[in-house]
């Protein structure tokens, strides 16, 4: 078996079927050192037990997933999905503060579609930088970096207006780049022509609050949220991405994130341990050949 | 029934179970002024007898579609790729040539995806702007425009790695305005951040060649190809994007082109139908409010 990267985390949406307990379990069974949390199964066991579980796993918190879908127009609906991201913050620290040394107080934020009914997308673009706006004082007070996820453009209308780097280092460019910052996710950006420029941008910009891996692979699931895959099953280069990502200091931890039907289904110790030996065998290497 | 814009072109694609003569007829039956065809039912008549029934149509002719798919590396292979963009270049020619008054020599091109078993997105980036080159003179020697179409990034690694309206033009850059231009489609360039100035940048560098229309609605159909709607259907809202390609002077026709099921499966006059009333809703009001 492939002795597991120290700098591999397993996002908690690649085991989605586990539970809080389950997804622990396998990760310190397959010898991985972090993992990013997702807040469902966090809130099914509640803030303090989960803080405490992952406290005893002795792993390292490297996200919370997510925040975010704050595009609705003003008015209570908006006002509770910011108090829900007021929540999540919280939720951010506490688990960071019980994470294990090296542990990172990062909040992802998904932005949201355009609204049923709208065809406004560029009022519900003003909207999410609006709503940074109002949760970064929250997020400072909490030591939380929000960080602003671009998702695949196929995903705009119905679950991210933030569509490139570029686009969420603009919105981000407003504030402290400990307060907000960028998430670089391989699936969702390495299409893009100007990707490695934004990458070395994030990177002068100090934005880049982690780093997701995971491929991409055609014909797309016929649900399009589920193409996701482990690296070296699709088409992604992952050297230069990586290397892009390292060339700016970047010095966290990277996440396997998959959302997969065939990977939910696979039994977790076992999907950890084929993300241990995909991330061997594509990202390792141009972590430690530097 | 809705008086059909003088300024709309039925794409053929929209019709895809019509012979090129079901399809003409259609389209004169729904008094549509104009045509864009594809190679496929133009080649099953041969193309002297689609130019002859393209003429007695009285139909202008907007687009041929589609050369391109040119991004494997050097061979047989793409050697026959370049040969029969030739083909489709002198087609352009000779439909434009047979088409009414105001017809476009314009062949759209779709570069193609990363070649099977390669993870080398640039380098068929890099191969694109190669192909070009080598067509520029056949094009520029027939009269035709080659109209480089961005794809919607989603299609990036199986159909085309020319993914916003900003690549596309980089790549025109290198050419004469009138041999090589761009493909705007509102499918394919809605999500882009950039794509208002984009547009405006084509404009002032004439690359404009053809602007077409269709929406964009979620869930995405499980083959994403055939996700295209009317106007009106979706979310896309037309009304800047067009005012956009109208404020650069663009003054030629205007493409409905829908890869749809529902719409393949309906009757071709009536599919027209719907396509002219779809237009005088949603892009007609731009066009004559001016």
């Amino acid at each position: 078996m492939t002795h597991p990267d120290p700098r591999l985390s397993i996002n908690q949406a690649t085991l989605k079927r586990a539970s809080l307990a389950e997804a622990l379990q396998a990760t310190v069974d397959a010898g991985v050192q972090a993992i990013g949390l997702w807040r469902e199964p966090v809130q099914e066991v509640g803030l303090a037990t989960a803080a405490r579980m992952l406290a005893d796993s002795g792993l390292r918190f490297s996200t919370h997933c997510r925040g975010g879908f704050f595009t609705l127009p003003e008015g209570p609906e908006r006002r509770a999905a910011l108090d829900d991201n007021r929540r999540a913050i919280d939720e951010a620290a506490t688990l960071a503060a019980a994470g294990a040394t090296g542990s990172q107080a990062v909040l992802v934020l998904v932005a949201g579609g355009i609204p049923d009914g709208s065809r406004d997308l560029a009022g519900a673009r003003e909207r999410v930088r609006d709503a940074i706006g109002e949760l970064a004082p929250d997020a400072a007070a909490a030591g939380v970096t929000l960080a602003i996820e671009p998702l695949h453009p196929m995903y705009v209308s119905d679950r991210a207006v933030v569509s490139t780097l570029g686009q969420a280092l603009d919105i981000a460019a407003d504030f402290d780049p400990g307060v907000v910052g960028v998430t670089v996710d391989t699936f969702h950006v390495w299409w893009d022509p100007d990707v490695l420029a934004q990458i070395a941008r994030a990177g002068r910009e100090r934005r880049i609050a982690t780093y997701q891996v995971c491929d991409w692979k055609t014909p797309l699931a016929a649900d399009v949220l589920l193409s996701r895959h482990y690296p070296g099953e699709g088409v992604i280069d992952f050297a230069p991405l990586t290397r892009a990502v390292l060339d700016t200091g970047y010095d966290r931890d990277i996440e396997v994130e998959i959302f997969n039907e065939d990977v939910w289904s696979t039994e977790p110790l076992r999907a950890v341990q084929l993300a241990v030996r995909a991330f061997g065998a594509l990202v390792s290497p141009q972590l430690h050949s530097r």
